[in-house]
């Protein structure tokens, strides 16, 4: 067995879903092995990772919404709130979801379903630059 | 090191939590290793994987409740419903919950708690055919 | 590649977050590998594992407050009572967070993001005895 281990750096447009598969597939694949795990984390407290449908985009709309409804920008709720309104709701979504992924890989393809895309969940309101650790071991 | 990959198979009788710490402990135990770390991941975006108590079966039933509460079925508040009023809530409690897992394997035993228990959380309400993929790294 | 696992064990004082980077990054060191992966696995139901940010405080209080309001403590919501009005919200709170989380190792360190600290969950009110499982591979 062997190991690889990188840094996806990427800028999302804001709060939202930001889909990552093709660029984690792609550098999965520079690596040529067959089998393996790879495993994504992500390098922030107020971003997220979630794999979710990525056939109908009204699923990812409705995700949104659910996470801005259950963690609600309101300052009258929390006691942090040095970086603006929309920062302690973001470390809550955060904690609701996942920093890290793992995907096994089987016969050289991640075992990703037919419907799962990877997906980075940005929960800032203003775009930021965020990085994912991928670090993936196998043959 | 060495590594074993598989896809395990199986049916459930729809929504509800299904344990397959069983199923999952026997194929581990089959390749044979002392040290080492399993993934599971579920290829589904509409049920998902928890670690939970075993024991008091009450548990699973107000885990089931707390998850159909929290987000709930009701077509007013999704805008999507293609596959049915039970699919936007799925994906949710999927989001909420795990898409995959991992468990040192330790002293040739998973370490796994006294009381800990490997579910497949069906959030679906009819039986569905699903497949969760099976990694294992160790010596 | 090689691999290494223990147990950390730890007394926490009741509920709340704890951190245990220190610890973590400390055994991790120990094993002097350049990459690798580290996992860590709660082996309990009722305390779990976060990354939160580890900067200000108020963020720990306020992460406590919005859990412990997402899953009250309130006899009349649950069947499951025998071991006290705090123990099903607290397996509800493990389900929300995490029972499992993996690091990557990068240049000799975990690549946990600046403001970034792993801390255990501890869902139940009375100070307990808790152990963390942990794996690392690499070279």
């Amino acid at each position: 067995m062997r190991q690889a281990a990188d840094i996806l750096s990427l800028r999302t447009p804001g709060r939202g879903l930001v889909e990552i598969t093709g660029e984690v597939e792609a550098w999965t694949r520079r690596q040529g092995m067959q089998t393996g795990l790879l495993t994504l984390f992500c390098r922030h407290t107020s971003a997220s990772l979630l794999i979710q449908e990525n056939a109908a985009p009204e699923v990812r709309t409705d995700l949104e919404a659910f996470f801005a409804h259950l963690a609600p920008e309101d300052p009258a709720r929390y006691a942090h709130d040095d970086e603006g309104p929309d920062d302690m709701p973001a470390h809550l979504r955060a904690a609701l979801t996942n920093t890290q992924l793992s995907i096994p890989l089987i016969g050289g393809r991640l075992a990703l379903g037919t419907w799962q895309g990877i997906y980075l969940f940005e929960h800032r309101r203003r775009p930021h630059a965020r990085e994912v650790a991928m670090h993936v071991s196998g043959d």
